[in-house]
C-alpha cells in the first residue's frame, strides 16, 4: 500500500539534476532587445578606450611647458586660436603661446600635451575670448585620458554566461554590438493538479482552495529569464493527467507540475512517469519542505520534468534548489545557484529535526552583520510567509535545535546568484 | 563666460527632486501579467487560512481518544469507513473504532480530531486496506491546521507599495485577486546629446564615441519598473534640441537627456530648461562623478527633465541617486532609495577630495561581513567598469582620504531598496 521511497541528501539530488545539463543554443537579438538575457559569447573590445587622447574637461589645450614659469603674480598667456567640441577633431596644431578652447571628450589635438580646466584659466578683459590667461604651472600628461588606458583593443571585457545589466549594455554599446549573442530562452510548461484546487477568479467552496502554486511558479520561472507558460490546472485522474501530460512535453522544454507526487492515493505523478517510460532522477530528498519532489527525465528527449509538491512553501523551496539552477544552466548562466551566506540567527529554535529544514526567513543587515529571523510559523502550508521572506534559512538536521545568536547559512531569494551551491 | 553654479549637498538635491513628486494613478491589471509591478492597494484575506480544519498529512483521521492504550504489543485497530482526497468532503463521520484516509489538504471530516500519518499506520493483513493498527498514543488536535490558524478573514496580508514578487503572487491568488490595483507605469522618454555620438551599429570615427549612455539608461528605467522610450540622439546645436525636447514633452511623463548639461561651450541644455520656462531645481551637486546633475520642473505640467551628464559613471550615478527613486515615487514605491549598508573598505584609497565621491565597487560578503572594493581605475570614463561594480561606496568629501580596513557606506544596486535616504 505504501510506496517505500529511497531518500538522498540534497547535495545529491542537486548533482543528479545538473549532471548532463546543456545550455540551449545562442541566438543573436537586438541589443535593445537584450535586458536581463545571459551572453553566449564574450565581449571583446574593437577599439581601444579611450579610442583617441581626449580631454576628460573642459577647457584649453596648451604645451605644458609654456606655464613652467606661471604664477599669480605672472601668469602665462595665450591666444585661443580653435574652439572645438566633442566630436570635433582640431584643424589648427598647437604650439608655444597657443591655446585651443576644448569640451569635454574632445580630442587632444596636435601638438598639445595638456589640458587646463576653464575654471583654472581667466579671459583676458577686452579679448572676447582670443586671449587666457594661466597662473599655475602644468606637466606634461596633465588632464589627458590616453588613448586606451581603460582597455586595449581585442581585450575581453566580458565572459559568456553574465546577465546583461545596464552597465553590460553600456559596454555592449560601447563596443558596437548592436546584436549580441545570448542563450535561447527555454520554454517551461506549468500543470498545477489537485481536485481540490479552483481558479483564483473562483469563489471558494468547502474543502476547495484556490491554486496559488501556479501563479507564484510563472513567476519564480520568469525571474530567472526562462519563458513560463501556463498549460492546465488538473483534478486528480490519471487518464486526464497522463494526456495532458504526454501532449505539453511536444510543446516544451520543461514541464513543471505541482502536486500529485507524494504517496497519497491520488498522487498520479509516479504512474504517469513510469508510463512515459522517463527515468526518475529521485523521489525523495532528505529535507523540509518539499521531502516529496522529484525530478524525471525523458530519456530519449532529453527533457526533464519536474514534480514539485502542491504545498506551497515547498513547492517553492523545491523550485528554487532544483528547477531554478537547472533553468539557469539550460541558458548557460554562471551564478546558477542560489547565494549562500553566514548569518546570525535572530530567535531560538528549539525543536530538532533529522533532516535539513530550509526555513522562510528575512534577513537583515545591520552594523555589517546579517541577522535571520524565520517569517511567520513554520508550517509548510502557510501562504503568507512566502511574501514577507527574502531568504531560506539552512538548519541542517541532527539531534539538537539552534539557539539565538548561533551562525547559520542562508540562501539569499534576491542575491547575485553564486556558481557553487553550498549547504 | 564661464556660468558660476551653486553646488548643493547631495541630500538637499534628492530632497527637492522628491518634494511633491507624487504617485501615478491606479489601474486593475490581470494577476498574469503583475510580475514587478506595485501594489496599488492592501490586499486583504477574503476568507481564513486554512479555510477549514484540514490535513497536512496523508494519513487517517481519526478519534485521539481510541488510541490511549495503543502500543506496540497492543495496537488500536480501526475500520476505514470512508477515502476522502484533498478537494473532497467526507459524506461519513468518524466515531470510535472508525477511520478515514484522508489525503494532504482534505477537510477533517466530522467526529475526527487527530491525523495519523500513513507511515504510522500498517494496515492489517488481509483486509485489503479495510482495517489498520496504530501503535501509538496521538493526543486531540494533533496534525490539523486549524480553520484561520495561519491568516484571519479580513486581515491586511500585504501593504501598498510592496512589489510583486513570486511569493506575494501566491498571496493574491489565494485570496482571489484574478484583477490586482497597480500603480501605473511612468513613460520616461530619453535623448542623448552630443556632436561626438556615433549609434552602436556605426563604425568609430575620429573624435567619435559610440553612444552608450542611452543604451544605459533604458535599462535603469526598465529596471525601476517605468516605461523606457528611445526618442533621439542630437547633435549640440540649440535649435534642433530645443524642438525635439520641447516635441517630446507632449507624449511622456518623464524626459531623461544625457549630456550638454556641463559649462562648455556646447551645453545647450540650460538654456533650454530657460526657454521652457522650467523651474531648475538644481544644477550643481556637490558630489563627483555627476556635479553637473541638473533637475528642472515645467511648472504647469507637472514633468520633471533630468539632465544627466554624458560622461557614461556620472550619468549612471546621476541616474541612480535622483531620477531613480523619483520614477520609483511615482509608481508608489516604498522602497524607493537604494539600500544603504555598512562595509570595509579592502584598499586604500589615500587621495583626499573636498566633494562626497560615489564610487563604482564590488561588494562581496566574508564571514558575514560585507567588503567594498573599487572596480576598475575611478576615472569617471571608465565604462568597463559599470558592468562589474554592484554597489557604490560613499566617500564623504574631507581633507584625509580613506584607509583599507576603515568601516565605510556602500549603496547596493541591485539590493531591496530602502524606504530612507541615507549616505
Amino acid at each position: 500500500m505504501v510506496e517505500r521511497r529511497k531518500s538522498i541528501p540534497v547535495e545529491e539530488a542537486v548533482q543528479r539534476v545538473l549532471t548532463n545539463a546543456k545550455a540551449l543554443e545562442g541566438e543573436e537579438i537586438r541589443i535593445e532587445e537584450s535586458d536581463g538575457r545571459y551572453l553566449a559569447e564574450d565581449i571583446v573590445a574593437d577599439h581601444d578606450v579611450p579610442p583617441f587622447n581626449r580631454s576628460p574637461y573642459d577647457g584649453f589645450a596648451i604645451v605644458a611647458g609654456d606655464t613652467a614659469a606661471a604664477s599669480r603674480d605672472n601668469p602665462a598667456l595665450f591666444e585661443v586660436i580653435e574652439t572645438i567640441g566633442a566630436g570635433d577633431v582640431a584643424e589648427k596644431e598647437v604650439t608655444n603661446g597657443s591655446a585651443i578652447r576644448i569640451m569635454t571628450g574632445a580630442a587632444l589635438p596636435k601638438g598639445a600635451d595638456a589640458v587646463v580646466m576653464l575654471e583654472l584659466t581667466s579671459e583676458i578683459d577686452g579679448s572676447e575670448g582670443r586671449q587666457i590667461a594661466i597662473k599655475r604651472p602644468f606637466k606634461s600628461g596633465d588632464n589627458i585620458s590616453w588613448q586606451g588606458e581603460d582597455t586595449a583593443s581585442g581585450s575581453i571585457l566580458l565572459k559568456k554566461g553574465r546577465k546583461i545589466t545596464p552597465g553590460v549594455k553600456a559596454v555592449l554599446a560601447t563596443f558596437g554590438y548592436a546584436h549580441v549573442k545570448v542563450y535561447k530562452r527555454p520554454v517551461v510548461g506549468v500543470i498545477a493538479t489537485g481536485s481540490e484546487l479552483l481558479e483564483v477568479h473562483e469563489p471558494l467552496e468547502p474543502g476547495k482552495i484556490r491554486n496559488s502554486n501556479a501563479h507564484m511558479i510563472l513567476a519564480q520561472i520568469r525571474q530567472t529569464g526562462a519563458i513560463p507558460v501556463y498549460l492546465d490546472q488538473l483534478k486528480d485522474d490519471f487518464d486526464q493527467s497522463f494526456e495532458r501530460v504526454s501532449l505539453a512535453l511536444d510543446a516544451i522544454d520543461v514541464l513543471i507540475t505541482t502536486g500529485g507526487v507524494s504517496v497519497g492515493d491520488f498522487d498520479y505523478l509516479p504512474a504517469i512517469y513510469e508510463k512515459l517510460g522517463a527515468e526518475v532522477l529521485f523521489n525523495k530528498v532528505g529535507m523540509r519542505p518539499g521531502s516529496v519532489t522529484t525530478v524525471a527525465k525523458l530519456k530519449d528527449q532529453q527533457k526533464w520534468l519536474f514534480g514539485l509538491s502542491g504545498n506551497p512553501s515547498a513547492c517553492f523551496v523545491g523550485f528554487e534548489l532544483f528547477a531554478g539552477p537547472y533553468l539557469k544552466t539550460m541558458q548557460g548562466v554562471t551564478n546558477r545557484f542560489l547565494q549562500s551566506e553566514e548569518a546570525v540567527l535572530s530567535v531560538d529554535f528549539p525543536k530538532s529535526n533529522p533532516f535539513t529544514r530550509f526555513v522562510r526567513c528575512r534577513v537583515k543587515r545591520e552594523g555589517g552583520h546579517l541577522y535571520a529571523a524565520p517569517v511567520g510559523l513554520d508550517k509548510s502550508n502557510v501562504v503568507t510567509s512566502l511574501a514577507d521572506s527574502n531568504a531560506l534559512m539552512i538548519l541542517p538536521g541532527g539531534t539538537r535545535g539552534y539557539k539565538s545568536g548561533e551562525s547559520i547559512k542562508v540562501l539569499l531569494l534576491q542575491g547575485e546568484g553564486s556558481d557553487k551551491f553550498c549547504l
